[in-house]
């Protein structure tokens, strides 16, 4: 079985990486500028069409070009896996843009090459099938749960909500705290190097992820007008406390 | 020596405790309803009298109230060294407050019950001489750094800077957190787990003492404009990717 990748990212040359080691891997990208991953055979992207399954890995906002150029090239039968930290907007675009011969699994691997760096033995793995027969689904999910991933069934909608609250929350956390410049400090306490652990754990990843992540999640927008308000809510508080204590000020 | 103590609530009592490894240690509380501190004996506070050095453990908010009625109670010499998490407003009423007999020293010893359970070994403590002899500072300075302490010497305005930008921002972040209601989930990421932690940090301690840390550190009014203010830059650049990518939306 030759599976194919299409985006050689910091994320696709990690998953050819991955996949290489228990299948025959063909890999691709826009730009030649890439290099190629370990194990895996460089191709044109015409060259897909002679892969059984295709792995989409490229970014988000490039879902619609991607699919779109994919269409004439793949062979009817191919099924199609994208691995977005998205699920609703590229699903809608893979339905739309690629031909009904075409299988479709959505995936979201949550974890690249910082967090699987050691193994991914564990690591959880989001999977969904879109349009296709169980068994392709089911020989899928086997592949990865032979990696140690722990797999989790989910919808895309129910995929989207929830990383909004978890995933979404945390990247935007990260970036508001490392617009501040916080920095170490002999005097900060343990709940402040928690605070530096989620900029590092956030901000490695390129802005374009952030935006994307923030941008094509439709239960993003309802996350951050809910933290606005929440920080409205604290604020409120400290200011009624400035009210009640009413004593002498530091300044 | 005898060692006083004011203030039995959760750090008072802690540190009696810690306090009572060393010396003779009376303790006293507003409300009887205080258990008294393993190690330590129960007082009036008139019998404060009595002790070399007072440590006064009560809350931010309280500190004005509690230093008038100690005033007429403490013999001349006394060393009074307050543990309030902010430093500049404390210190401002224990020199207004205190007749100039009585010797002032600042702290904060930045840990408490959760994070010093299995000992206080290398956690932080800051220290200022407000209003002593050298060499009584010397003395307590020594005290602490035979616990084990990392005792950083700090101006009350330094300290409340950077601990407006350590120990603040993270207990903004925890409460605004805590305000949304998250929850575990099997598709968080590691960042997501680091943000759980945070608020595990900084919500067990009581709303009182976070209200108390953000109304009396003159520099947490600057730091929470500074991160509303992060906060708007981080959702322009989202509101702005809305518009480059001009794509279909998944809503």
């Amino acid at each position: 079985m030759t599976v194919g990748v299409y985006g050689l990212g910091r994320f696709g040359r990690f998953w050819a990486e991955l996949l290489a080691k228990k299948f025959d891997v063909v890999c691709t990208n826009r730009s030649p500028d890439k290099p190629t991953p370990a194990g895996a055979r460089r191709c044109a992207p015409a060259e897909l069409s002679r892969c059984d399954t295709v792995f989409l890995c490229t970014a988000i906002s490039s879902i619609d070009a991607v699919t779109r150029e994919l269409a004439p090239l793949l062979s009817p039968g191919t099924t199609v896996i994208d691995t977005c930290s998205v699920k609703v907007y590229p699903v809608r675009l893979m339905e739309k843009n690629l031909p009904s011969s075409i299988r479709l699994i959505a995936s979201h691997p949550m974890f690249g090459p910082d967090s699987g760096r050691d193994g991914v033995e564990s690591l959880p793995m989001i999977m969904w099938p879109v349009r296709c027969p169980g068994e392709v689904f089911l020989h899928w999910k086997n592949v990865f749960v032979s990696y140690g991933l722990d797999v989790v069934e989910m919808s895309p909608a129910d995929h989207d909500e929830e990383a909004a609250f978890t995933q979404g929350i945390t990247h935007l956390v990260g970036r508001v705290l490392k617009e501040l410049g916080l920095k170490q400090s002999r005097i900060g306490t343990l709940g402040y190097r928690k605070i530096l652990d989620v900029i590092e754990q956030t901000c490695n990843d390129p802005m374009q992820l952030f935006v994307d992540l923030q941008v094509h999640n439709p239960y993003t927008d309802r996350m951050r007008a809910d933290f606005r308000s929440a920080l409205s809510d604290v604020v409120r508080a400290i200011e009624d406390g400035k009210q009640t204590y009413d004593g002498p000020r530091a300044d």
